[in-house]
């Protein structure tokens, strides 16, 4: 009877210190959790999962050609798996942890975005959102006081970047999480967002 | 502050019922609602939304041609905006219901399946995933006892059909919501299921 | 695994739906299931829920001195147990619908509303609140527009009626689900609800 | 449009986590919080919410006469009120919290125990259960694998105490969440529970 949960949010929501407290609540009771992260580089062993709010554990990362089901079956007895930045799965891979909830009977975590700069689906959240057990919102503020719900990219004068690669590293854009009416103002109306309503650089996309 | 609702489900989890309940709120309390239902093949018009349980409401019925926002912006004050088998509606159409709801401040109810006989979200069901406000679920149960969360399609011994339109009108298929591990024993097992286990014959999809 | 589902609402939001819905569900997949309704007067035996909007069913009609648990023990197997007017329950009557869940893992559904008309809990709406393993709120409209959470009693006039016995039989109060805000401006500022505001006369209380 | 929320939850569900990253959410964008806690003793002033986790803020404590409504009014302005340990809040401080966010437009996020030892409502928890707009459950796990929902205290050997206050400072007695039927199991049946099976001891009720 174990569910695949998918918790998600925009950006900047909290889902990492969601993930670290629900581990620590199963460990604290004696039991065994397993942490993934999933990389969009070529990275596999050791990684660490952290929160901007300042807490952390170590994790296994992976890429998008690992087969997590075959993964989490050879580590042994596990009583949860929480998977970080699911938005980053393949088709193949969220399907894997269908499998890991309906063959082992595994509670299965699943942190990730709903929707990317241009508010399409990332390929992960799309097969979550079609496929999970349960529909989970992390909530957070939009700087006009509504619930943000999207994620902008932005340029260095705080207007929209509106085309590039889904999944972009390096350079000098930011991501405003933000209502959907404030998206619109900043993608579709030309608008811009100030500094001042920026939140912090974020190293996690 | 109006909202846009996106209730999903499976196959005959009672969508129509709450549409028909939620708009008898409104106007039990003195308040204008509009009913519009998508529809696949061309028609445009009157049309009736039909629960099977037994109760019934005219509405509007359009296609996948229509702008939903010059439909409800002509139409005069209305307190509320439900519509039914969203699951057809195209991305442009998702997007005008977001702006029923950001720029006339007009709530939006949208009921429609999740995902298809393949275990795919349909176009609407996708968008109003990526957009919606809220996302709320509208249980079912399959005939195993579990919640039911996909819908698979089936012929006349029970077999899934595994490829097709994803919309198919006319034939002998049947559709069954099922949970998710019941589907995979079903279309990836080459499981059957008896006639016992099928709802009642559909003509709602 | 079966759970204690607690459904609440104000008043009119169509509680009585929902079950029969929820009943239809189970029924349509060969399931058998078991419609109760609370009472506050002495009848036991055959009775039958009925929704506002036109749907219904035979059900068992009990008072609060009955054994709920050993009512449902005895009718042999069942998948579903459904009650309505749980607000009435005593405390003795929650703990049963408890161990109908643990002791029969049978899945029980209770309706009922939360509040009285001075705001207070119900007693059968309080040990709920406190025990049921899922809290959902079934939502309806205020006529200003908000979320109705809240009753108020209302005399010819209007105005608040402000003591009494918690139910009332007979008379000519009426009762209006408003906001929170709403129910401060009638029972605490002495304001009034016009009969335009008033929903339909009810005798579902 | 400001709203009430009520975070429930058993013990150790990570309920100042939530309060702690809500709160940094809002600050991040450049927004202002009011972090309060309520105490059974009678301290009044500057204090600390900590979370196991390893995180905390400076807050304001208050106890059980604080007319809470008074105290955010003179604070200026403040985009959101959090409050920890609300199941110590009397009657009228849960309805001062109603007039924060129906007069002052504020969303306060109230965070705390459903129920005491006993199975009753706290009497803060019994009006927020009465009178939040939202209900949201903060889950955590039993030592069975079910979710638990239920707080028991237990003496030195694992065994269930009875009675008592319902609030208790000091002694050697532990709490320890646990699912419904675990409850039962160790409070009505005389069952016991191993100290393996016990979380830290905790110093937070």
């Amino acid at each position: 009877m174990a569910k695949l949960y998918f918790y998600y949010s925009a950006m900047n929501a909290g889902k990492t210190t969601h993930l670290l407290q629900s581990s620590h609540n199963y460990r604290e009771r004696g039991m065994q959790t397993l942490i993934l992260s999933s990389s969009i580089d070529d990275r596999f062993g050791r990684g660490l999962v952290k929160s901007r709010i300042g807490i952390e554990s170590p994790s296994i990362v992976f890429n998008q050609t690992e087969d997590i089901f075959a993964l989490v079956n050879k580590q042994g007895p596990v009583d949860c798996v929480l998977v970080d930045e699911v938005q980053f799965l393949s088709k193949a891979q969220v399907y894997q942890l269908t499998e890991i909830v309906d063959k082992l009977n595994i509670p299965v975590l699943a942190y990730g975005l709903r929707t990317d700069f241009q508010g399409e689906l990332f390929e992960g959240s799309q097969y979550l959102l079609a496929w999970a057990d349960e529909l989970r919102e992390l909530k957070t503020i939009c700087h006009t006081g509504k619930k943000a719900t999207m994620v902008v990219r932005i340029d260095d004068e705080g207007k929209a970047i509106k085309s590039g690669a889904q999944i972009q590293i390096g350079g000098n854009e930011r991501y405003v999480s933000v209502s959907r009416a404030e998206y619109k103002r900043i993608f579709h109306d030309e608008g811009s967002i100030k500094p001042s309503q920026i939140s912090l650089p974020l190293d996690d996309i």
